[in-house]
C-alpha cells in the first residue's frame, strides 16, 4: 500500500473563518480522506508540528508527500527543505498543490523563480487534457470545470516540463499549464494548480481523482537511494577497461573531489 | 557583438605548478582569447576581484557568462549567486565548464545534486555529437578526440535536458552526457564536459570552437528582462473578459501575493 | 539572407469568393510579403505548380519552408512529401500554419493522428506567451488577440514538443498548444496555430512578428547533409580503437545493412 | 496480468546455422519465456503468420507489443503497420529492439531516418544506467556488460526523447543512447539497442530484467482510445461558454472538416 503524507501549512485554517468554515479539520485532512477511499495509506503532517511533522524517520517511509502551502513560505525551516529536496533525489514522489509554486521546496527542485499572474475572483476555470490517457489523467473525461477559483496567468516561471498534462482555461481570459511532470534524481513531480483556500476545490471529485492518480503515479517502489550526492572517485585500479594512469594530477589515488 | 565574460575561479592556476604551467595567464584567459578569435567581445572575471568580478552593471552588459571553478565552490558568495541566477532568469546566457557542475550557480539552476563518478588519469575521452547540425556544433566532425582528460561518469545527477548535444567515450570504460542544453526563464544554459585544469584541453580547436559556438547560441538579443520574480495581481477591473468577482476572498483588491 | 518559400494550397482562395476577397493575391502572397518586411528573401510555391513548386533544387536553396494547407492534403505528391521531408532532415526549416497540423508532411514529421477539436464562429482568440524570450517571441506582449479566429481545442494529438512556445485562450472555453517547437534530424519545426483562411489573420501585425521571428529561428546555416538516410558500416580496421573481430557474422566486411 | 505480444521476424533463425543454434525456437520465443518468468503473460507472432499474427482482434487483447525485425523489414505489410500504430495510439505500449531501429513501425512513430552507424564484430558493450531508478531500471546495477555485440554508434536518427534511460560504450570507441522513452498518443514506446541474433544476448539475465520491467512501464490500464484520428467538429450550440457565431465560414454546421 503506498504510503502518502499530506503535508498542509494550515495556517488560513485558523486565521480566515471562511476557510475554517470550509475545511474544518485543515485543508490537508481533506486531501488525506480522498487518499484513503483512492486505497491509499494517507496522513498528515503540518507548519505547525515539530521539525513541521517530517523529520527525517517519517520521509524514510513516505512514498509521495503532498504539499500545500500559501501564507507562510517563510516560515519553512530550510533544514527541513532540503531534507525533503534529498528524499526526492532519492525516489520519493512529491506533490505540489495550487500556492505551493511558490514554497520553497519547488523553487529549489525547479531552479527558477516559478512566478505567474493571479486574481482571486472566484472565476471559473476549465481543465483541458492535454495528454490523453497519461496515469495522472486516468478515468477522466477530457476536460472539466471549477465554479470557481483563484486565476493563475502564464507565463508560469517554470523549466520546460516532461510532460504538460492539463491546461487551464479562466473566464477573465488566462490560461495556465496546470498540470505538470518533472523528474529530479530519482524523484518523481506534479505540479497541479487547483485548490485556492476559499473555495471547496479538494471536495471536487475530478480533482480528487487526479490526486489520487498523481499518488499512484508518483511513487517508486525501488529502495529509496541514500547517499544523493555522492560523487565517487573510481580508482584506477578499479577501471572497467585496464588503463594506465598518465599526465599531472592534482588528486591522490582515492581522494575526494572538492564540492 | 556578443559580450561575453569568463569567469575563473583562478585558485589551481596559483597553487599548482602543473596548472601554471598550462595556463600562465589563467585558464579564463586562455579561454578568453578563444572567443576573441571567434569575433566575440570577450573579457574576464575571477573569484579574487571585488565581488568576484560581478557586479550588478557588468552583469546587466554581458550577453553570456562562462564558469569555470572546481577548487573554491564554497568560497563564492551567496550574494552574487543569486544574481548570477536572476541575470540568467532574465536572459544572460550561461555556460558551465567541466568541474562547474558542482558550483553553486548549476546545482541551483538545476535543481539536483549534479553528482557523478570520476577519475583522474589523463585517459582519452572521444565526444560523439548527438544532435546533427545543433548550432553548438557548427563546423565540427561527428566525433573528437581529447588524448588526455579527467574522466566523468553516469549516472550524472542532473535533470533531462532540453537536448543532448554531446555523449563521451572513455577509455576506462564509461560514459558521460557531456553537452546538454537547459532554459532557465529566458536564459539558455550550456554545460560542457571537458576542462580539467592539468591537461592543454583549452587549447584544443574543437573545443575552441564548441566554445564560439556556444557563446553565439546562447546569447538572447531581447532586452533583459528587468523583475523575473514578479507575480502581479491582475484587478478583476482589468480583466481581459469582463468578469465580475465572486465568493469569498482572502485579498484586497491589488494586494501583493504571499511569498 | 534567409531565403524562405511560402508554399500555399491555394485552393479556397479560388473557390470561395470570401478568401479570394480577403486574399486577392492568395495567402501565401500575403505570408510572402510579410516576411519580405522583415528582411526575408520569400518567394511562393503552389499546389497547382509543377512538382507543387517544390523540384528539389528548389529545396536545396531554400533555408526556411512555410506550409499552408487545409481542402487538398490528400493532393499532395507522396514523392514530394518525401523530399520535404528529407530536406528537414537534412537541415532546412519547416514552419506549418493552422490546417497544416492534418498534411502529410506534418504527420510524418511527427509520427502521430495530429486531430483536434474544431469550431468555425468567428470567435476571439488570445494567444499567451509561455516561453518569454523565446526567439520566436521577439518583440511581443505577453499576450495579444485575434477578434475572429477559426477555434482548435485540446487534446491536440501531438508528440511533446521540445518548447511550448504559446498556448491559445478562446471564447467559447477551449484551450490550445498554439505554438510548439520540434526538431527532426537537422531540420527545425514550428507549428503556429491562427491562419483560418476566412479571417484576415496574415494581415494581424503580431502573427506577422511571429512568422518572421520563426523564420529566423528555424534557418539553419550550416551546409545541407546530404544523405540524411545514411547508416555506414564501420570496417574493424577502421575502428577509433583497436579491436578484433569476434564471434559468429552475418555480415561479410563492408557489406551494407538491411532496411 | 499484461498481455504481451513478442513478435519475431523469424528469418534469420531459418537462414542461418549460427542463430539457429543460439535460438533454436527463435529469438521471440526465448524473449517470451522471460517475459514469462517475469510474471507477464506472452505470447509470439512472425512474419509469416497470416496478417504477421496481428489481426485487429490479437492487438486489441495486447497490452504492450515487442517488436524485433532485421532482414525483412520491407516484407511488413503496410496495413498491418497502420494498425499497430494506430493501436499505439489508443494506448498499447511498444518496445523496439536493436535493428528494429530500421523497422517501418519505428520510422513512422518517429518521424525520422533512425539510421546510425554499425560494426558487426563481436565488441564488448557496456550500458550505463543514465536515469537512475527509473522503472525500465529496476533492480539493476549502475552499468551492466554485453561481452560480445554489434555496435550502433552515434549519431542516432532519432528526435530527443522523453528520457534518456542507457547510453552504452563499445570497446571500439563508439557511444549509443541504447535505452530512449517516448510518447506518441497514448502509448509508451521504448527502443532498447541490445539484441544481435549471432550473439546469446536474450539470455542475459540483465537484459531480460529490462525486458520485463519495460513491459511494465510500457502497460497502459486504460480502456483503448477507439478513434484515434478522430477530430470532431463541436457545435456552436454545444460550446462550453456561450458564443454566437460571427464572421463567414467555410463549413456548413455539423460538418466534417477536410483531412
Amino acid at each position: 500500500m503506498i504510503r502518502a503524507v499530506v503535508w498542509g501549512e494550515n495556517v488560513h485554517e485558523k486565521r480566515s473563518q471562511v476557510v475554517a468554515d470550509l475545511y474544518p479539520e485543515g485543508m490537508h485532512t481533506c486531501i488525506a480522506k480522498a487518499l484513503q477511499d483512492g486505497g491509499i495509506q494517507a496522513t498528515t503532517a503540518t507548519l505547525q508540528d515539530p521539525e513541521h511533522g517530517l523529520p527525517q524517520a517519517r520521509l524514510d517511509d513516505t512514498d509521495v508527500l503532498i504539499w500545500w502551502g500559501h501564507a507562510a513560505h517563510g516560515d519553512v525551516d530550510n533544514a527541513v527543505v532540503e531534507r525533503v529536496a534529498d528524499a526526492v533525489y532519492g525516489g520519493m514522489g512529491l506533490i505540489l498543490l495550487h500556492s505551493a509554486h511558490f514554497s520553497k521546496i519547488f523553487k529549489k527542485l525547479m531552479g527558477t523563480p516559478c512566478n505567474l499572474t493571479w486574481r482571486e475572483a472566484g472565476e471559473r476555470e476549465r481543465l483541458w487534457v492535454t495528454s490523453r490517457h497519461h496515469p495522472i489523467v486516468r478515468g477522466l473525461p477530457d476536460h472539466f470545470e471549477l465554479e470557481q477559483e483563484e486565476m493563475y496567468g502564464e507565463p508560469f516561471g517554470v523549466p520546460e516540463p516532461l510532460e504538460t498534462v492539463f491546461v487551464s482555461w479562466f473566464q477573465g481570459g488566462e490560461v495556465f499549464r496546470s498540470g505538470l511532470t518533472y523528474r529530479r534524481g530519482a524523484g518523481n513531480i506534479f505540479y497541479f494548480r487547483p485548490g485556492h483556500e476559499t473555495y471547496p476545490t479538494y471536495y471536487d471529485g475530478n480533482v480528487q481523482k487526479v490526486l489520487v492518480n498523481a499518488v499512484h503515479w508518483a511513487a517508486n517502489p525501488e529502495q529509496r537511494i541514500v547517499d544523493v550526492h555522492a560523487a565517487p572517485n573510481i580508482d584506477v585500479a578499479q577501471a572497467l577497461e585496464p588503463i594506465t594512469a598518465r599526465g599531472p594530477k592534482l588528486h591522490a589515488e582515492g581522494e575526494d573531489g572538492f564540492r
